[in-house]
């Protein structure tokens, strides 16, 4: 078989790589010694076929093993390199879009799962195969998610975490990256603006799992015995969030014997902040109703229109009524970065917990989340079982360095690298910088929809990296703004998305609102976007909304 | 240039940083311009120092700009191999031990996170300091988890995942994986048994929370309205699970609000089995006191002891008293793929929910744990809230294959992609022999241990691969098996786990169990392992053992 190698890796620099392998893997350190190695060294890349993994370590400790194992690492990563090298490419499509029974059809029998092991030749063929249908969430013109971009320190940190491969469970078999998440969380706390960075928190798997820790402490703060009796002996709880938030702090309703009957959607105003006034109310009828409220939620950046809910004003009414102050701002938390949009979170260090995501405006790989709390043990009196089995108590190290007991999680995935290295290489003024300039972005996108004909915006004043606008076509302009173009405008998203993932050159996405028809949400959170790639989706959009 | 911690900071170098961060956000790209502007600044590419991330790929998308992104890349990937190499080295340690506060002393300041950025050259000096302390879980003498080895597919797998960067969210941004999904889930329902692997499941981060899937699924069968009005209008829940069971079962009583006093822990006989018997009783006692009895969980490979209990029978007892039948395999799972020991899950078949985690026995990189479930559709139900701004119903696609709203996460981390591609290097006979190898390795431990002097088993007959004992210092042979020596004896295993860590040599488990004082837990999981690492642990405890 032949193997088409990715062209990034010139002969030379595979040279390198192998040079750099094997002599690392001798443990020698003498450059003429490298240099003799180098030249005698002759590799022969394609020699997977019939070679399988039992030939690699851990089985084969050979040095001809080693070789091999290295062989096929670097020709694992030389496919690696190459898609990250398309991803940046703007002349390679977003996605190669296909039906999934074509999909199926394309991969055929690829994905199939056999008795029989497969040579690495076709292993390497796999992955190839596997990126040539994935979509580029790094490619500049991807603007479909929260999550987007593709940060080469987060990459290799993630590389890197697999191959230390363990779980954050014990200080014992986790001893650096525990000390880690200490740090960065520590760090997160401070930015949030909690003295000294005091209080508690722990990465959990993604936002929603963040919200629920959340909730979790709140019911416990309010009603300690539910943890062993259950909701039935609790009074009848009840949480509010506005009409935009997460749904996920719905569903944790849901998840936790709440209800989601139980959880109140407050209202917002035009721009789509919760109303203060009517977190007040709804408070007030569910006490009337004998219900006990507990827990509120505000957005810091929701995930449709980008916008941040009053946190002061919502924290006042909180407090007045004893309830846990929450603040989801796993997409907009990065802004506490950036001297200039730090405001959008003003007053969230009166929170009493909040849920901030690094893979989203930080640029972290998935997952990145951090739920963090002001006070301090609430976490471990909540979730411990203190299951001695599992976490000694006679350990002859500090066991406080243990977090397993707090986590609802047992096994827990090394999330804190990645991002202590992204740390590390930015700073504070690189994310600082990260975020203004995509602030700038999306400034420019919102004076190209005003000076264009057909974009009418959702909300007049977008104050954060969502923005939300319809595309009328030239054939609905004149039509009066009433319920029957709106019939029709809400297709026009849909089936100019359509073709956009048909053609594959950009992706951004559409939803409806409440009664608002269809709509674009275009969302810049991708490193690699300059404002060429913002004019050409503009330009995409018109030009396929006119073949409508 | 040498890679001392953090002295590689000038302050010229951070002036450059910073206006490198400040011309980049302004999109200029061209080096020269930059050079010009920095005066007699003189890069030297080949080295690291003094280069930051800025000048990587996405922002400098220049052909040095990527052939500079492969050469760092490249840097890692040798860091990375270099640690892989010595992880398979029997003359390495195991770990390097330091207590919390000498670990903080040894990494310094290189742990801190400031306002500058650090150059490319710190960055990989971070990645070697930081597994110079981590604990090499794939070394061949690492017994200490039930999750242990590094495999290079799994591993490979896992860096294309994070090049790949994207959400298990739809199909829209992740067709290809979720297609894997489907074929892996039917793989894994199809050897369970359930009819042409019909069923449901999602991958779940980690065995506790898959097991938290379970319990809700089956909360929402017996009480669906739960979901809508919480736990507060439901019967006062019961369930059932064995007193050696993962204490997540309970944690999710607890998470769920049902409560921990409501989950019934079962007695189990002396190999550590729930007796049937007992849970009949105590289903009846729950009835009684005006309990609804509504799940049971039994374990296929304890945490401790590796017991399997009598599935057959629970489901008998289940079945009759109408209960929601889950199997928590996280750990024996595997044990599925092999025709000589999947008879230890005889019954598993007729389970609803299965939790069953690929990270553990099949050697799978942290982390892979499958919920599987025989009814299709019960997880949308119990779990969807149709957030139509999420999900769109008026895609081009066939919508069934966004699998985002059954999930109670929103983002999703792809753990499919490195068990897909695992599986096809192995095939299914190379999990079983897999299996089988770390079987043939238990029983060898057992016949060693019981030729020598001083160990005693806690269960004479282990049917997994747990193989728990105590050491019996010589000094302590002649005393009468009482509560005197179990006091003694209980100091033992901490001390001799206390000096092998600060050897750093090998790492195996230990804990208390009930009454019985602090025994040695081996488990064989690794693939690594050759019977001489097994000879060495038994030396190293005897050896140590000598020296209390």
């Amino acid at each position: 078989m032949s193997y088409e190698l990715g062209t990034l890796m010139h002969q030379r620099d595979r040279k390198r790589a192998a040079y750099l392998f094997r002599t690392k893997s001798l443990g020698k350190n003498s450059i003429q010694e490298n240099e003799e190695l180098l030249g005698s060294f002759e590799p022969d890349w394609s020699k997977f076929e019939n070679v399988f993994m039992e030939e690699l370590l851990p089985k084969d400790i050979s040095k001809q093993g080693q070789k091999r194992t290295s062989q096929f690492i670097l020709e694992v990563v030389d496919i690696l390199i190459d898609y990250i090298r398309k991803s940046n490419d703007r002349s390679t499509k977003v996605l190669d879009f296909h039906h999934p029974h074509s999909l199926k059809e394309a991969l055929g029998h690829c994905l199939n799962l056999d008795e029989d092991p497969r040579d690495l030749e076709q292993i390497l063929s796999d992955c190839k195969e596997t990126l040539k249908y994935c979509v580029k969430t790094g490619h500049p013109r991807f603007f479909n998610q929260l999550s987007t971009g593709l940060d080469m320190i987060a990459m290799t940190g993630e590389w890197l975490t697999a191959t230390a491969n363990t779980n954050m469970f014990t200080y014992e078999i986790a001893p650096v990256f525990t000390l880690m998440e200490e740090i960065v969380l520590t760090k997160m706390r401070e930015i949030i603006g909690w003295q000294e960075g005091k209080g508690d928190g722990i990465f959990a798997p993604g936002g929603a799992i963040a919200n629920l820790y959340a909730v979790l402490a709140a019911r416990y703060r309010i009603c300690p015995e539910v943890k062993e009796e259950g909701m039935r002996v609790s009074p009848r709880l009840i949480m509010f969030t506005s009409e935009h938030s997460h749904f996920s702090i719905k569903r944790n309703a849901a998840i936790l014997g709440i209800g989601t009957n139980n959880c109140i959607a407050i209202k917002t105003d035009a721009q789509g902040k919760m109303i203060p006034e009517d977190l007040e109310k709804q408070i007030e009828i569910a006490k009337a109703s004998g219900g006990v409220p507990f827990f509120v939620s505000a957005t810091g950046g929701t995930t449709v229109l980008g916008t941040f809910d009053p946190i002061n004003e919502i924290c006042d009414v909180a407090f007045k009524h004893g309830l846990w102050m929450h603040v989801d701002c796993a997409w907009g938390g990065g802004a506490l970065l950036s001297k200039q949009y730090k405001k959008l979170l003003n007053g969230i260090e009166r929170a009493d917990s909040v849920t901030w995501n690094p893979h989203k405006l930080m640029g972290a790989t998935l997952q990145c989340s951090g739920i963090l709390l002001k006070e301090k043990g609430i976490l471990e009196n909540c979730n411990s079982l203190r299951a001695n089995y599992l976490f000694q108590q006679d350990k002859h190290y500090d066991i406080s360095y243990d977090t397993g007991d707090k986590a609802i999680q047992c096994g827990r995935h090394n999330d804190v690298f990645k991002l202590w290295l992204m740390w590390r290489a930015k700073g504070d003024i690189g994310f600082e910088s990260q975020i203004d300039r995509l602030m700038d972005l999306s400034i420019y996108l919102q004076g190209q929809l005003r000076e264009r004909e057909g974009f009418e915006f959702v909300i007049e004043e977008p104050e954060f990296l969502n923005v939300s606008f319809w595309y009328v076509p030239k054939n609905m302009r004149h039509m009066p703004k009433d319920s029957q173009r709106d019939v029709l405008l809400d297709k026009v998203a849909p089936k100019i998305k359509a073709m956009m993932m048909e053609r594959g050159t950009t992706m951004v996405g559409y939803q409806p609102l409440g009664d608002l028809p269809n709509f674009f949400r275009m969302v810049i959170s991708n490193p690699a976007t300059i404002p060429g790639d913002i004019d050409f989706l503009i330009d995409e959009i018109e030009r396929l909304g006119e073949e409508l």
